[in-house]
């Protein structure tokens, strides 16, 4: 044991305090390409000293050039949080310290066994109904890489159980169905499956939440085509506003289409289910009666180093028809018996990374009251975002807050001789906005368009932030606001 | 910061003394389930104190049970080696740290970057040609999840240039090749993606090789009845025998078939590569003139901890054409700008671990020199084992050694009045064989099938392997082997 290993935790512990006090901006001010000159050009020929790789990585790579983009930091406010807690660094690093592919019950009976209790009790915390538990014997819970490969596996096992009951259906007639809302994961889904994807349209009065007949006459329209809907991918919280899908219509629906299987991504808003409070706007009851499967992201919202994203199924047979491939080099006694979960069975790759440990370890530092406590301090922050935006003659919402994200764009209150904005002219001016905020490097806020609408998100949960920077980001935010009007003024000054 | 922190890193230590010095088997004594009785039913309300968690993880899963199955162990001679290094270890620690899921550049500049740098000396010291490089600005490498991923991505490149060259083709018609010998990885990609895979034949004449000719014939076959072959899955090293399919003859032949994509599994064998001697067998030459992609795992022979398998592509547009789904939240200006690799269009999923960072630490820590020794100190203990097995009387090679893999069976000599078994019954014994060895906690082999012959594989590659290790595997293998003769002699007299 050499001194560089302690140094490893003391460096990560002063990386953490630095962070906390904002002692570095949240961006990093590098240029593309900027790494490339400082390192040598191939591997050295012998091996190295510890302490010298330490020390470069300290300083070419941590301190002076500070090439990171600072997630965990308090003025993080973009995409969606990355989670992080000392438990899941310590959980991880005692998982690296096991190197162990783990596709099997064999290749490590702890980290196949760990998995399946540690997702039940994750799957209890979040309120989902028993036959999602691994205890049950039918359902059960996996580890994916990440939410968009837990739709992926999804929709691949729908698709497999659809063509086992209709086998002579062509993949080309097939479709798959999300909203314009949901994540490029579903789009991603069709282009790595070569299937085509449907999104159906959502309005700005229904908040941009996918409703139960628009649904409907999409099915209705293809199934008339000749075609066959086989999936619909329901987001619990979308990325771009927070939207919420109507699980309730949806439920009403599909039980006129018994074919269709329903995966419900929560990627980030799923983690909001731990307090009971959030748990009908996120239609927990309909979740409970019908997804064949749901996915949220430990690694967004939930304290825990990325990467940690379960997949829970009504039925793992649903996965296993789909994804077992069980060559002679792989047999076990266990498995041949079925005794056993072989987890290979329920997703993409062979070897799997032994991620249990670090939510066991999360699970249980923080306790279901620790994370309700997270998750309500978050959703609390944005109500003070929201307040503050509300009493702005320059800024608005652009669609309902969502828990902790809130969307908005200058929309600015028209002078006496002024005349409103076009909404072409309003996209083009909160461009510039977004220009100005993005320059910045002590704030990370992102871009996105709603139904044409250009608009900014901010969303808030890194463990750090507290109310001094959400005022502090407002600051920034009414600031670069105001120029941004100036500049635009003087380029094309409105009124009479 | 507590003592717990420095105490991970402790008892991270103490584990590969006892390791090191085989204090424990290598195989675990647990029952399927053994584990959920010992732990309670939920997440605790409230969170625990580390040292609680700490504790109960040494108890629970470390030490009383031993539920692992270690794959460092001196005597862990299954599938194939899990890599593991203390450099790696600390290099992932240092990455959960910062948790960070990379998708884009901006995301974080340092991961990309150091990914991008980082895989080119990778790929400068396994001897690929500079096509493959990063900052060739046109090829390049990435990290994916596993070799399966790896392949996964590659034939999804493959059906949408195809797709692109021949947009009529029905999805239904695309062939996917690959030899009987190919991991599963080939039949799972098929699965996954809807698709056929025509596995072609090999022989034990030819050493389990995919030959030229055997492709040749299946193609105008295949060509002949309309069909669209499309790619080609090669392998360097085959799980079962280790067996090299002979790149120099697919690659004449593919200059007749310009449509086929070649992609080159080497997840285990590649890492030879590192040291010159072996590239002629691996055809290196012809790797570099034709394959489209290449893969190896440094998780697997490379001293590094899972995860870390980079896909090398001769043409980042392959992937991108493929994989590219950019909504506007994902928008950045140095993405738009084309200026940056944003590595999300280049695999499945959208956040991605930041695995450069040890990749980094253990080529820096070994040096091309150390990564030398490492492969040539296993394919050295492999001809140690060869050795004995020629010596014996009892036991037979069924394939030759290739570099760290050997796979034998149980074939006695006849006595003077016994009949030569016939092949269907050897089968029966080794399996028996197998079954004998299987129970064993103290060393651990699987099982394979090749042509129809039942054999057990022997694979070199901890780092605590010594040549001592290898000499008490020979005489636990012997020794389980008489007794299994003994009992079949008594169940099956052979003889007059």
């Amino acid at each position: 044991m050499n001194i560089e290993h302690y140094q490893a935790i003391d460096r990560i512990c002063d990386y953490y305090y630095a962070l906390q006090e904002s002692k570095f901006p949240v961006l990093p001010d590098v240029e593309p390409g900027y790494l490339r000159p400082l390192l040598p050009s191939s591997a050295p020929k012998s091996g190295e000293n510890f302490s010298q790789i330490a020390e470069d990585y300290q300083k070419l790579i941590v301190k002076v050039l500070t090439g990171y983009t600072h997630w965990q930091h308090p003025s993080f406010l973009a995409y969606f949080p990355a989670g992080f807690s000392f438990e899941g660094i310590l959980g991880d690093l005692y998982a690296s310290s096991v190197s162990n592919p783990g596709f099997n019950w064999l290749s490590s009976p702890s980290c196949t066994e760990l998995e399946s209790i540690v997702l039940d009790w994750a799957s209890k915390m979040l309120g989902l109904t028993d036959s999602f538990l691994n205890a049950s014997g039918v359902g059960g819970g996996c580890f994916q890489n990440t939410a968009s490969e837990a739709a992926l596996v999804a929709i691949i096992a729908a698709r497999t159980a659809y063509k086992a009951a209709h086998p002579d259906t062509k993949l080309e007639d097939m479709r798959i169905y999300t909203s314009t809302q949901t994540h490029s994961l579903g789009l991603k889904a069709g282009v790595i499956l070569g299937l085509t994807v449907r999104a159906l349209e959502v309005t700005r009065e229904d908040n941009f939440s996918l409703r139960g007949h628009t649904l409907r006459s999409a099915l209705e329209e293809d199934k008339k085509k000749g075609l066959h809907p086989f999936i619909l991918i329901a987001t619990i919280g979308t990325t771009s506003s927070g939207a919420v899908d109507n699980i309730a219509e949806i439920r009403t629906v599909v039980t006129d289409f018994p074919d269709i299987k329903i995966h419900v991504d929560a990627a980030w808003a799923g983690m909001a289910l731990v307090c009971p409070e959030f748990r009908e706007m996120c239609y927990l009851k309909d979740i409970n009666a019908i997804a064949d499967s749901f996915s949220t992201n430990f690694h967004k919202w939930g304290l825990t180093n990325f990467d940690a994203c379960p997949l829970w199924v009504r039925d793992r047979k649903y996965l296993i028809d789909a994804l077992d491939i069980t060559p002679p080099f792989l047999r076990t006694a266990q498995g041949d018996a079925g005794t056993v979960i072989d987890y290979r069975n329920w997703h993409l790759g062979l070897g799997r990374r032994y991620r249990s440990l670090k939510l066991w370890f999360v699970l249980r530092g923080y306790g279901v009251e620790g994370f309700q406590k997270h998750i309500r301090k978050a959703v609390d922050l944005n109500k003070v975002f929201v307040e503050l935006v509300s009493s702005s003659d320059m800024l608005s919402l652009c669609a309902p807050p969502s828990l902790a994200l809130s969307v908005f764009r200058i929309n600015p209150k028209p002078s006496l001789n002024q005349a409103t904005l076009p909404e072409n002219a309003l996209n083009d001016l909160n461009k510039l906005f977004y220009g100005r905020i993005s320059v910045r490097k002590d704030i990370f806020l992102t871009q996105t368009v709603l139904n044409g609408q250009f608009c900014i998100r901010l969303a808030i949960g890194s463990a750090f932030t507290q109310d001094v920077h959400i005022r502090e980001a407002f600051k920034v935010i009414t600031h670069e606001g105001k120029l941004t009007l100036e500049a635009y003024d003087r380029l094309i000054p409105r009124g009479p």
